[in-house]
């Protein structure tokens, strides 16, 4: 190890490898905290070549690679537990360049979210992938983990985003692909490959993205339900009527009651409900706002919706929306919440939930389950919350009988055991639920294609021997 | 071969498999019309499982596969030429249903373009990949090529719609990747692998494509230049000003001419201009249509446009389209076009064509090239015609020189030699100018993978021994 030290030293000069315990700390684990951080040392490299320099000088030793970008991910793609090199991607933030008319921004792998975001604002042009983690995490971790968010119903992931990449394989080729081209039809996608593989094919040293035009003003609704299958009728009714939904979040009385608490605001409506949506839908004009509400009120006219608020200003669209963006904090606060984050399609929605809750309290009666989510894309954080009279190991016993029933339940329903939180460590276990054995052989023969020395960030995803 | 054709009778039963010397014609080449039909028999499964019994049947006697769908490709990717096995899908064109909440359609893989349009229209929805072939050519080729056509700009081309893809690989094992699901973060995306593939990798048996909402009116105009960067302009500035623009598509003088005699009508300006958009825009009210009317008259009145006709009614606006739509056909019958079909990024359109015409015409005086596409996918489509002095043996020696031209200035470009044409057998010499001899093996590789015996449409993008 050693010598790989000095040897990673010698690519990326002295000031790049990191082996202090606090910079090992920091840089060896992401935001999933079940696991320790453990790494041997720390490298920054500021080029390609040098990411190219240091992939050959691990396979050479025969040492793991953990690549490491804003470490927000909640699944351990990015933790370094077994004395791996992490890889940090966060000296690469440059932003190449804007190409205004082939409306496309180039950028070092380690350029955040929100850097990206603001770069385009600048050119009047809107790069859509948005979650709350945008100051922090980067655009190479986004690409790695094909990142989601609020804004997938109307605008996609970041896979439908990414328009080049550059890659370093764990073989260590360089690899330019598609570059800045919206068509292309010579050969495989090597490019989709990448995206979503956790950094266990090779590491994305840059990324071309697609960006599009500033959305109209919008508007939002706050929605009180009395069953879960009135809320997920909602968007295909507004749709069918031509409006464009450019957010639809659901969360239900037990989430609404706890951040009320938290936050110290006053309830949105009078009566409790059992369960509620934000609906946003674009309107461009003063009009589209009217017909929006006048839908709405016709809707709780015929008791399809049983109350709603629509924001009249942007200080209550602020105050709506953070009854839904404060619910992960407020779980985290008020007890220790075992969070999963599973999809279905979108019929499914309303009998999984029913089903899960069901089979929920007669299995783990007096553990409190709060489910939330991005409704439109299928997509619901479901999380236990561990009951004060337990420990946490009695408690961590019960969260893997409480994945199982799950996971057995995503199954059924043909749905992900993980939507948009990557498998990582955490999941790895599982993976079988959602991909079939056959599949799970595909990828191994992928990831040995691209990363001979199976060194990229080994027991991610998959066991690659 | 006896032995095997007695095989896949057993499988899909006697009339499932065609040996008559019209049949083999018949189904055994595509669009493309450079290389004969030579195959050993047509093979009409009905079912997945039968579809994996002839690959099964095939890789024991190592008989080489072609799939074959609508037949509508111009690179020859379903052509068999060499005694292979030709698998229809034809028969598999079952509508398997419409999930109205989730927004998607699931098909076998012989259904055609149209008909999942009309599909989805009979629901309030629609698939918006379109183009001229959409009678004939089946969603499965359209996969297997990632077809784009005239709406790519405001769409996308097939690779955004598919969710989920039911596959027998060339190892002959069933996969189903990914179902009906719009977020799915569980390991390497297998199905964009196949998108694209061209068959080399298995045969596409079903498919889940997104629907959308049904786009609200637009409005067309013809726009004439007196230069081509002029033209190139327009999309960039109309989209700054909040235009969501739904189709453009160019083309030059030359074009404009020879299509107007070719179909006996008068033309549309007065002057003779050197290039031409047709330019539509979404107009969901009367008065965008007015906006969109005026914001082109002043690009007129400050020079920026020569002149623009915007259509009145749906009989102009046909008569417009018209005037793109049936170049294609002028040409074929005026001449015998050599084509090629490359992407460039936006901002290398009006580059690339100044430069390629200029070397064009000092290299090939009195061949007529005729340049028009897709410009707003940065899509050209340049058609080289037989002058009549030459024989068609004369002219193959030449159309292999404006091959190379062409291709070394899409390489100086950083574009595709493809952009929606695919490979087939027609580029395959050619596939260095787009991809790196590095990507190719990788290539290699993950065909090894999926297709051990080789048996899968061998020849067509690459050389996989």
């Amino acid at each position: 190890m050693q010598q790989l030290v000095s040897e990673l030293t010698a690519i990326v000069g002295p000031g790049g490898v990191l082996t202090e315990k606090s910079d090992l700390d920091f840089y060896g684990k992401d935001s999933c905290k079940e696991y320790a951080a453990n790494p041997s040392a720390i490298v920054l490299p500021t080029t390609r070549e040098q990411v190219r320099d240091i992939v050959l000088a691990c396979r050479k030793h025969k040492t793991a690679l953990v690549p490491s970008g804003g470490r927000t991910g909640y699944s351990g793609g990015a933790t370094a537990q077994n004395r791996e090199i992490v890889l940090s991607l966060s000296k690469m933030n440059r932003i190449k360049g804007i190409n205004l008319q082939n409306q496309t921004i180039t950028v070092e792998a380690g350029v955040t979210t929100e850097a990206i975001q603001q770069a385009a604002r600048a050119k009047s042009l809107y790069y859509p992938v948005d979650f709350a983690s945008r100051g922090s995490s980067q655009i190479g971790g986004n690409v790695a983990t094909n990142a989601g968010g609020v804004r997938v119903i109307r605008y996609g992931s970041t896979r439908e985003w990414v328009l080049g990449l550059e890659v370093v394989t764990g073989s260590g080729e360089i690899l330019e692909l598609n570059g800045e081209l919206y068509k292309n039809a010579t050969g495989y996608d090597l490019r989709s490959l990448f995206i979503g593989s956790e950094g266990t094919l090779g590491i994305i040293t840059a990324v071309t993205l697609k960006l599009t035009q500033i959305p109209p003003p919008s508007t939002l609704g706050l929605l009180a339900f009395d069953t879960t299958e009135r809320a997920t009728e909602i968007l295909t009714k507004m749709r069918l009527e031509g409006f464009t939904v450019s957010l639809i979040e659901y969360f239900e009385a037990n989430a609404l009651r706890l951040v009320l608490s938290h936050i110290g605001a006053r309830r949105p409506f009078q009566a409790d409900y059992s369960s509620y949506l934000l609906l946003e839908c674009e309107t461009p004009r003063a009009d589209e706002v009217e017909r929006f509400t006048e839908r709405l009120a016709r809707l709780v006219e015929d008791d399809k919706i049983k109350d709603v608020i629509v924001a009249q200003s942007e200080a209550q669209r602020l105050e709506l929306m953070a009854l839904r963006e404060r619910i992960s904090e407020t779980l985290a606060k008020v007890s220790l919440p075992h969070k999963n984050d599973i999809s279905v399609s979108l019929d499914q929605v309303a009998p999984f939930i029913l089903e899960f809750k069901s089979e929920f309290c007669t299995k783990f009666p007096g553990v409190t389950v709060v489910i939330f989510g991005h409704i439109g894309d299928g997509n619901l954080h479901i999380n236990s919350l561990k009951p004060e009279s337990l420990s946490l190991e009695q408690f961590k016993k019960l969260t893997s009988d409480i994945d199982k029933l799950t996971f057995e339940l995503v199954r059924a329903h043909r749905g992900s055991i993980s939507a948009e939180h990557g498998v990582g460590i955490l999941k790895r276990d599982y993976l079988s639920y959602s991909r079939s054995a056959v599949e799970v052989e595909f990828m191994r023969e992928i990831k040995r294609s691209f990363d001979p020395g199976l060194i990229m960030n080994p027991g991610k995803i998959f066991l690659a021997d």
